[in-house]
């Protein structure tokens, strides 16, 4: 006999009463709200994203794939801010509620839930185009922000950048790689580190921080356009992944540079505490790399703040901006 | 000339930037995550909510009215809770970034925060199907939960029942209403009042507690269900709204029972406390009914609590059970 379709209170209590319940959650999913306990003496950092099938993975995609990814990109803007996860919240619509969905879906939550130490504490399940939105928060005791970096900073990002953008059209089934590739194709788009080791090494050194979801050069941007300064970068420094290099040939600089997806952090560091904070990393086993400086604002009609790229003496341009929401 | 569509950073400078910005926020919109202080000594309270174009809502209704009913919804669980409104935050998902929608669903949603005194600090906009997921977060000190029912206990209402059910066809389009009868229809279907005043007249006095989103019947059965208890309702004390009553005739009892959306609480107090409760409510002008008792569990296949009901001594049934999500 074919199992019944679950309705809201059954999907809840099937798939997602299990969840990890950690530190601070009073009272999880099952009332009206959840009630919490805020850790003393802490801020609270908590961002919202939304990802919808077709726009931002593929319908079809292995739900326990895409909801690994939804949890791990909103951890990575809790890491561009140095917070410690430590609750959320799942939005889910669903066009049909489909168990053998709803179980990879659930197993691939509430494993990276557990891989990062979240608790899943409330929710809403509706009937609709398929919509995934993830709210998370953690806590903070010295916050990485967008708007104290200034003329001079070193500027940094985490690691090897533009493999999400070379694996995207790998993923959409629009190229084909081989399988070794196809694997690592899959694991930059749906695995990204959220970094918050990295976060962790620079706090209070680092002057500025985010995590590149919309390219480094409209991230960077957007660092410029908060701290009033513009950035000229040596695009020979930048850590093209290899994965780029090889699925990309050529285009692996451009898409380094306005690629998104690989959720590493680019942040900022005065010229003094440059050292220290590369010791800091090292002791960790990071090692960030340093690709440009910071400038005084220059004249003209930067409405945000303006990134110059040079690569071998020549100004180098992107041939398109970073990933635009509408 | 016609003014290009709005992006995503757009989108959040010319419509969301001004939002109120109340106690505890240290950063709002325009980082990796809002900074926020939680209250010294209190818990907080968190829930979310998402409505889908055409399931929750008219895709072509009125954006101010969508918007103010989305955030009163959210409130409405934290009045269940007993929960003081702080910060919420809004994912929006858009088929197309129109100025004009934008500018009225900024208007309802920003003039709703500030007539209850609270900030929206984040936020993400994609593009896709329309669908709005609110989450608000409130700070408490005395908890009102569903679990802490006892056989014995009153059962009450905080007001009259059935209105926005019976307003929905109206509001859909599906029967036509004179224009005072229309008016009051899209108020009591877009207005919700959350009871927040309610909340903390009851708190330390009620058992259990919880908004009516999905009609009486079936929200009662959940105090039921976490509280280990059965209720009996008499039919005859449901406080029917009068709107319910005008609409739908001989039919305003089964909506006051099954029909959603008014957001009204049902809420359960020990009978020694009855009286002090009461006394509490009238000091603020508030009136809330009591239309029954919890019982002992009864045997018998009941997954859930059961809500028995009867009416001039006859054993009352619904025709329909509550709104189901899927």
């Amino acid at each position: 006999m074919k199992q019944a379709a679950p309705g809201e209170f059954e999907i809840i209590r099937d798939y997602f009463a299990d969840a990890p319940r950690g530190e601070g959650v009073v009272l999880g999913i099952g009332d009206d709200c959840a009630l919490l306990e805020p850790p003393v003496g802490r801020q609270l950092a908590t961002t919202v994203d939304t990802l919808v099938a077709g726009r931002h993975f593929p319908a079809d995609a292995d739900p326990a794939l895409v909801a690994g990814r939804a949890l791990r990109v909103n951890l990575s803007d809790l890491a561009a801010m140095n917070a410690r996860p430590l609750w959320f919240t799942l939005a889910l619509t669903l066009p049909e509620s489909d168990r053998e969905w709803l179980q990879g879906f659930a197993d691939g939550l509430l494993q990276t839930a557990r891989e990062y130490g979240i608790s899943l504490v409330g929710g809403d399940t509706t009937k609709g185009p398929l919509t995934i939105t993830i709210q998370v928060t953690g806590s903070v005791a010295t916050p990485l922000r967008r708007d104290g970096a200034g003329p001079g900073d070193a500027v940094f990002v985490s690691g090897p950048l533009g493999a999400a953008a070379a694996a995207l059209p790998v993923i959409l089934g629009e190229r084909p790689a081989a399988p070794a590739l196809e694997a690592q194709a899959v694991n930059a788009y749906y695995h990204p580190e959220p970094q918050l080791a990295l976060a962790e090494a620079i706090a209070g050194l680092a002057s500025a921080a985010l995590d590149i979801s919309d390219g480094l050069l409209a991230d960077l941007g957007h660092i410029c356009a908060r701290s009033g300064v513009d950035a000229e970068l040596d695009m020979a420094k930048i850590p093209v992944a290899s994965l780029a290099r090889e699925l990309a040939g050529p285009e692996a600089l451009e898409l380094a540079a306005t690629g998104g997806d690989d959720y590493q952090l680019c942040f900022t560091v005065p010229e003094g505490k440059v050292e220290e904070a590369i010791d800091h990393c090292r002791q960790r086993g990071l090692t960030p790399v340093r690709i440009g400086t910071l400038v005084e604002r220059g004249t003209g009609p930067a409405a945000g703040g303006r990134v110059r790229c040079h690569l071998e003496g020549e100004e180098w341009r992107a041939r398109r901006p970073g990933y635009t929401h509408f």
